[in-house]
């Protein structure tokens, strides 16, 4: 019998790719008899670890599904009114099916590869084009984290655009309350001093309250306000006078809006803001019991290159044709480093694009008659209220309905809580009824009838039906401007046809559903159906942050259980999921160990140590927590330079906060001096921070907080499955020693809303106290699954697979570093420089090449430029590696050939790449390569071709004419029409 | 403000291709002013119903998915161990999300057009390999629509086989209750006389026993025998005995089995059995409470000719590489009609291709693995039960112990299913436990726990961990020939490998995700995403057929609803959902007719009519009814000749059983007359068969039951949104005027399990009572969505579309047939006739050449050679209409090319269609015509391009050369590999 494999008995069987005979082939190639013989070589033993993975053993597929459903049951489904930047939506299903649930779009990595990622590039213009057409201000990114993120970035967006030394920004008092706090938290970690005044009447009157209350305005000129609009109490104000005010004064604005009651409001644009921010959850995204949500920013020219975060742009390819790409990332992190105007990389990106194809499925037309029948809701339960002679505080608002029930109020949300509805009460006294796409008559008359009965002992015979009219804006306020004229807007209307454009985008691109994407450091493994499936199911989806904790206690139970198990893998004594990206765990571990020096009274500490081989992210993140950055240098073997490193401490001694060190480093191998280097900076009273990006190679031998770190960083999208989603959803848990565990990040809402006993009291880091919490229950699955043998064997096989590749290229491409024995650790740097200094071919012209081959490319140029970084995680199976090896090998023939004179580099191949279907089929050809080499260089891909839908996308050009929103339709008629 | 439509308010909306300006403009082209005027103009106001639809108002899509929950709810899960053909079963996640609910693969068409269809034809190639190498018979098809279904086609098929023309079959009474009903049924009606004995100890001994207890052997030889291992009383025989001994009495043997089984047990093959037959729905099927599941028939050589139903082969395209296709479509009803080997058109594909992935996931390792473990558990099953005392019948079983508890079988069961735990209770003495790939060491514990308590008031104390060790199969029994060695059966063991596998396979195919599908007839309108998502739920997917009826109020209760509501719709007084395809729904249709003539004592009225256009269905359901087929003439314009009627009427008046027409007319327009047709049959004593295959042109317009029809079957996969699968599942429910409705299908169990006074006592049509119920939450969803409003609109959008591309093409292809004021119904018939003439062009090569184009083809020469039907339904809209216009257009203007000798034809664009994307960057091009025209012969095709995977393919060459299992890899590598 043809039996190669023993037969998948667990979860983990189909998890890893190489099994039975393959394995026994990949070790055959290094060497090596058995796996725990490699682990051994790999793996230096001085940071193995001697205690077993305390997760539980692993369960089936069906069992787990059964457990998670087991835990939903413990979240209990009510109504949610309860708004403050959460607000019930309709998902539709052709949406949930083709986007959330379809691995062509969830598995895609972050758009760096323009030519192969064209779909998810146009789907985030649309994004970005709703948000700039709502705003009326015209250039927004794609995306931010959650809206208080994205309220705390505007601040820093208008300090750094101020260029002040002193200075202040005010934030108004009736922003939502996480945004507030999330935004005074970063505020404090810059030096910024932050003044939040009510400014319903103004700025003077509004600093007047602030002064004449007892606060002292901070030294400096204003540099920023920031209002919202409408406001966390649900108040609607006419912010024209407020906005030419703060302009006078020469401070920039931000407006913290609502997209959807844009579709009726005078945009921000209109009102002369600089800046706006939101959430742009309610367009279709679930509750998540807080995220995964995108928030948005959007600017008036002149401030584009002070954007944080993502930017999609348009640009050409080397045909002429338009082609869409990440813009001005010469702002960003990876490359500007600790200058760079923000720590974002991961932003939400699969939230983004849902929200703009809501935009896309409902039109304008559709938006605004949403947003009228939430308005029209709101006003019937004003009216109602009203009517019945309950006082309602503002009389413009939107969708957000504010009683005064003095004394009252938690009485009020209890029986409405009974009743069905969960309710917001900003104090004792005030009870606010927020309605939303999904709220009906029904639930109008439920809700109001609940409130009556609570405050009256009966509901008056006549208030179920009677109330208010539903009044008209103020004319001041309303918009009459269009917005969503760009035909995509009009175009999809029937589920048909949003079905064919989902599926014609997606189309465009490789995502892990057809091709590894052997990424170095981005750990692109299989994200297994099953773990998916949870997070579409009400009881995980529906559930609002703000819910009280006996309404969530199956998120309560599978949020403790996965902190615990992580904090047991990494080795630390706390986890805390709240940061939403890595950006953001390592935002929070850095505060953390700022707090903690600053609670021993050594404030002076403000120096992070940073390997030059570090992420960017690394550096923009310290800078972010307010400390400064001094590099370590590396040695030529990519190893931390020990001399330098201590001269450094000598040097800086009593100010290093800590050091900053990836692990194994992102040179890809396990730095056998790591403990020293821990040593070292313990000594001299520096903390040790180990950033969790390359865990994929630890999980089951190693831990971090076992051989010398206080703090770490996961990627939950890395190493525990979460999916890449085109650039995010992401998960950046941290976790910390034990001394540290005071300092993690603290619930953005006031204490009285944390439970229990509560010890973790830093700066909050998200909008809600478990950042993206509606996907956790995949990486919950994914342990469940793996189970502590499972995890084990899924680091040892990252480890094989990526020595594997390192070892079958040695003689093509040598890799750059190793470690022990010769070994790397679960990825390896191939060294083109020789190749590139002997032939003129570039690293980047074999990236754009391997799209020829169906291939993702490695990462490029990091951490050394004129090298790809391969890592094939342990999901890859040996015949995927081997297409891969091959191609390489093929590529690596291609150079020769222009080595040997055959093409020159500019004519051959390689440059040319990526080939389209329409070049290759052109009548003229002219190159000095066939059309076959162009487009077939290996047999196997008669059968199995990935057509790139771009040749080489001009960066350059792309960014001289800066054009962020999408394209007239025309521009696509140019070229190639003609038969 | 550009504001082209209203915003969609309501499901129908989306449902809905074209919509405000665009309905404007596609009147205007026709010359109405309203949708009503055309709908006046198009529709005989003879056949106009008065009385509007009597289904609940359209609701919203959540609103409908809240009140599926509610229903949902109402069914009761528990751990299905009933056995008797449907078995739980573990459906990977990797294939329910990648097949079952990815529109890639459900949406597709059968698979008529092979150059699109690579991608199915393949996973329906590996069901075939699966099912061949495990019965050990060279050809299956793919495949049938139920076990019991696929026993009866046996049956038919030994008998065809015999040429006999007296003779009987005898079927083994350990089959299936409901194999045995049906086959029963559809031998009785084919005149087929049917010997049930027990076989168990050989034929003459079972014979003898038949006699001796007073039955009486029909005339003629013995021309087959079926039997079943493991039998439905869970017996495992050894079966090479009866096999030598029925065929040196000359007859055919067929062996029913259970492809999990197969893997431990000698195959039919190797027994020597001619057929073997089964269900595959344990291959990861859910249960659905019945079906859909596919099943499977696999013969000797030499039977292929007479195999019934699908048969994918391999062949070779036009460059010489290998190319799949159905084979032997000269066996099937629409080319041989009343002489075709059976009625099955739709025939579970999509569950076939589930199943054979299952197979491909697993592979034979993990198969036998699974095998053994239901083995072992129904081992410690019986080991436990007859450890404390319980006699268990067989010593030799599979999954299934039968235990012998005389007189408590009934207790229990219920204190078993109380417990948690479905059994089957045969007789009031024995009760049958069934082990399948889902039962675990604590179900064993529990469930025999259980039946111990019952029994003897408490379990022994050695009862819970003793017993029989298990015993291994008896060598003559057991299995040693290899199966599963294709490589496919070992390539994709990670879930990685499996999810690229799909997409590549559904990436080669065109489905309704990318383009329209204008079949005609076909129906191929929007499956929306959130009527599908109900059926993945548990409390849908996971009931079985057998459970008590408190188990499935929920079940029951949409049944009820869904029959009712399509009563209302077409005018009858009942519907029943048994037929499980259309052709079924027709079958049961005609016996409803002939039982009822034979109530009257009309035997002698064995007469169908049938128009010269009908589908050739209607003749081979026909035939298989017993009935003979007298054909109708069909004048110019497409109607049934009056004249022609009234003399068939009178040459055979009292022997016409009924007339079968299709309305609107397969011609595709409304006949004025058909009132006339219906009224002269009615006076002659017959009854009309109204064929629902066109009911998308008449629901909300008019009623079959109301302008004549005494039975109509509907097909749900057409007006009802059940999608296509690739060619099934299907639901063809059959309704009927009160006097038919004692004759609708009865339950195919025995009458004691029926439930209620049910009058429903005619042959059962499928295997289980309410056929592929899993599935009919979709039609329910659908109904429920769009409301009588809706559904009304989407008739008379349907009409719209229709009449907009006969009139936009009118210039270019005339439509052959028209009616009232030259307008169509829901389809036009592009008559190509003279083209062809005059050119040589034939339909066949526009077919073809749309491809080119992205579009499916339209159905081909049917129901007149020479031309192709278009329907293009209501859910397209006016942008996707005019994409197919314009692609028609084009290739008018390339036909005006090889008419004005631009090229010959067999150098034209049109017969070299479709070409590849290897064949238009080949170095070698030497067409007349450019690279640019075959691939992009117009512009938009620059920006959406499908590649089709192969060029035409040569049908006949495949025939001649039959190869219907899995070519080996090499068999792809011969050309094209130089670059």
């Amino acid at each position: 019998m043809n039996q190669h494999h023993p037969a998948a008995a667990v979860f983990a069987d189909r998890h890893l790719g190489p099994r039975g005979r393959e394995t026994a082939a990949m070790l055959d190639q290094l060497g090596y008899d058995t796996m725990d013989a490699l682990v051994e070589a790999a793996v230096p033993k001085s940071i193995r670890t001697q205690r077993p993975l305390g997760v539980p053993e692993a369960r089936s597929e069906t069992e787990v599904l059964a457990h998670l459903r087991d835990i939903a049951g413990r979240n209990v489904l009510k109504r949610q009114m309860i708004g403050q930047g959460f607000s019930d939506t309709h998902t539709p299903a052709v949406i949930r099916r083709n986007v959330l649930e379809s691995p062509g779009w969830y598995t895609a990595y972050t758009p760096y590869q323009p030519e192969i990622s064209q779909g998810r590039l146009e789907a985030l213009l649309n994004f970005q084009q709703t948000v700039e057409d709502l705003t009326g201000l015209p250039i927004a990114n794609a995306s931010l984290l959650d809206e208080a993120t994205a309220v705390a970035e505007a601040v820093a967006l208008m300090w750094r655009a101020s260029r002040a030394k002193t200075g202040y920004v005010v934030l108004d008092a009736d922003l939502f309350g996480q945004s507030l706090a999330v935004a005074r938290g970063r505020a404090e970690a810059i030096g910024l001093p932050v003044v939040v005044t009510g400014l319903d009447s103004g700025l003077r009157s509004g600093l007047d309250a602030y002064v004449s209350d007892g606060g002292t305005l901070p030294d400096g000129d204003l540099v920023g306000v920031v209002v919202q609009q409408a406001g966390a109490s649900g108040r609607v104000l006419d912010a024209r006078g407020l906005v030419t005010e703060a302009k006078e004064s020469g401070a920039l604005v931000t407006v913290a809006t609502d997209l959807l009651a844009l579709t009726l409001l005078t945009s921000p644009g209109e009102l002369g803001a600089d800046i706006s921010v939101g959430s742009a959850q309610r367009f279709g995204v679930p509750l998540f019991y807080g995220g995964p949500h995108a928030a948005y920013m959007a600017v008036r020219k002149g401030l584009e290159r002070q954007l944080p975060g993502r930017l999609v742009g348009v640009s050409v390819d080397a045909d002429g044709a338009p082609g869409y790409r990440l813009a001005l990332a010469t702002r960003e992190q990876h490359i500007r480093r600790e200058r760079a105007t923000s720590n974002i990389c991961t932003a939400q990106a699969l939230l983004a694009i849902v929200a703009g194809m809501y935009a896309v499925y409902h039109g304008p037309e559709g938006l605004r008659a949403i947003a009228e029948r939430v308005r029209a809701r709101a006003s019937a339960v004003a009216g109602t209220l009203r009517g019945a002679g309950v006082e309602i505080e503002h009389d413009v608002f939107f969708d957000t309905v504010r009683a005064v029930v003095p004394g009252r109020a938690a009485e009020v949300a209890s029986a409405a809580a009974d009743a069905g509805y969960n309710l917001w009460t900003p104090d004792a006294d005030h009870v606010q009824i927020a309605c939303d796409e999904t709220t009906t008559a029904a639930d109008v008359e439920a809700v109001t009838r609940s409130i009556l009965t609570t405050l009256e002992g009966s509901v008056p015979a006549e208030a179920g039906g009677s109330g208010m009219p539903r009044p008209d804006l103020p004319a001041e306020l309303s918009r009459t401007t269009s917005y969503l004229t760009h035909p995509v807007f009009h175009q999809h209307r029937s589920e048909t046809s949003l079905m064919r454009y989902l599926r014609k985008l997606s189309d465009k691109d490789l995502a892990l559903d057809r091709t590894m994407i052997p990424l170095g450091s981005c750990t692109m493994k299989l994200n297994a159906a099953v773990e998916m499936e949870a997070i579409s199911w009400p009881e995980f989806a529906g559930i609002h942050p703000y819910v009280p904790a006996d309404q969530a206690e199956g998120y309560g139970e599978l949020i403790s259980a996965l902190e615990a198990q992580l904090a047991d893998i990494t080795g630390y004594a706390a986890v805390s999921v709240q940061p939403n990206a890595g950006s953001q765990g390592e935002f929070a571990g850095l505060l953390a160990i700022k707090d903690y020096h600053r609670s021993r009274g050594e404030e002076a500490r403000d120096i992070v140590l940073i390997p030059a081989s570090a992420h960017g992210t690394n550096a923009a993140s310290a800078a972010l927590a307010g400390l400064r950055v001094v590099v370590v240098k590396t040695a030529d073997d990519g190893e931390i330079l020990l001399d330098d490193l201590r001269a450094k401490l000598e040097q800086h001694g009593p100010q290093v906060a800590a050091i900053m060190i990836t692990y194994p480093s992102t040179h890809g191998v396990f730095e056998e001096h790591v403990r020293e280097v821990c040593d070292l900076v313990h000594a001299a009273g520096g903390q040790v921070y180990i950033d969790g990006a390359n865990l994929n190679a630890l999980v089951g031998l190693a831990r971090p907080g076992e051989f010398g770190g206080d703090v770490s960083h996961l990627n939950l999208h890395k190493t525990f499955c979460i999916p890449h989603g085109g650039g995010g959803p992401g998960v950046g848990p941290v976790g910390v020693a034990e001394h540290l565990v005071p300092f993690l990040p603290g619930n953005p809402l006031a204490p009285s809303d944390t439970t229990g006993e509560d010890t973790r009291a830093g700066t909050p880091i998200s909008g809600t106290d478990h950042g993206s919490a509606g996907i956790l229950p995949i990486s919950y699955a994914y342990l469940a699954l793996m189970g502590p043998d499972g995890l084990t064997q899924a680091t040892k096989t990252a480890v094989l697979t990526a020595n594997y590749v390192s070892s079958r290229l040695a003689g093509h491409f040598p890799t750059l570093y190793t470690g022990p024995n010769g070994l790397v650790a679960h990825e390896c740097i191939l060294d083109l420089r020789e190749l590139t200094a002997k032939t003129g071919v570039t690293a980047a012209d074999v990236a754009k090449r391997l799209q020829d081959y169906g291939f993702h490319a490695p990462t490029l140029a990091f951490p050394v430029a004129g090298t790809l970084m391969v890592e094939p995680t342990e999901s890859e199976d040996l015949a995927e590696l081997d297409r891969f090896v091959d191609a390489m090998i093929a590529i690596r023939a291609e150079i020769d050939d222009v080595a040997a004179g055959r093409w020159a580099v500019e004519d051959s191949p390689l440059r040319g790449a990526p080939h389209t279907a329409a070049s290759v089929s052109a009548t003229e050809w002219g190159k000095p390569y066939s059309r076959e080499t162009a487009a077939y260089p290996l047999p196997s891909l008669r059968h199995d071709k990935y057509w790139p839908p771009a040749r080489r996308i001009d960066d350059a050009h792309g960014d001289r004419n800066l054009v962020c929103s999408c394209p007239p339709v025309e521009a696509f008629e140019a070229p190639g029409t003609e038969n």
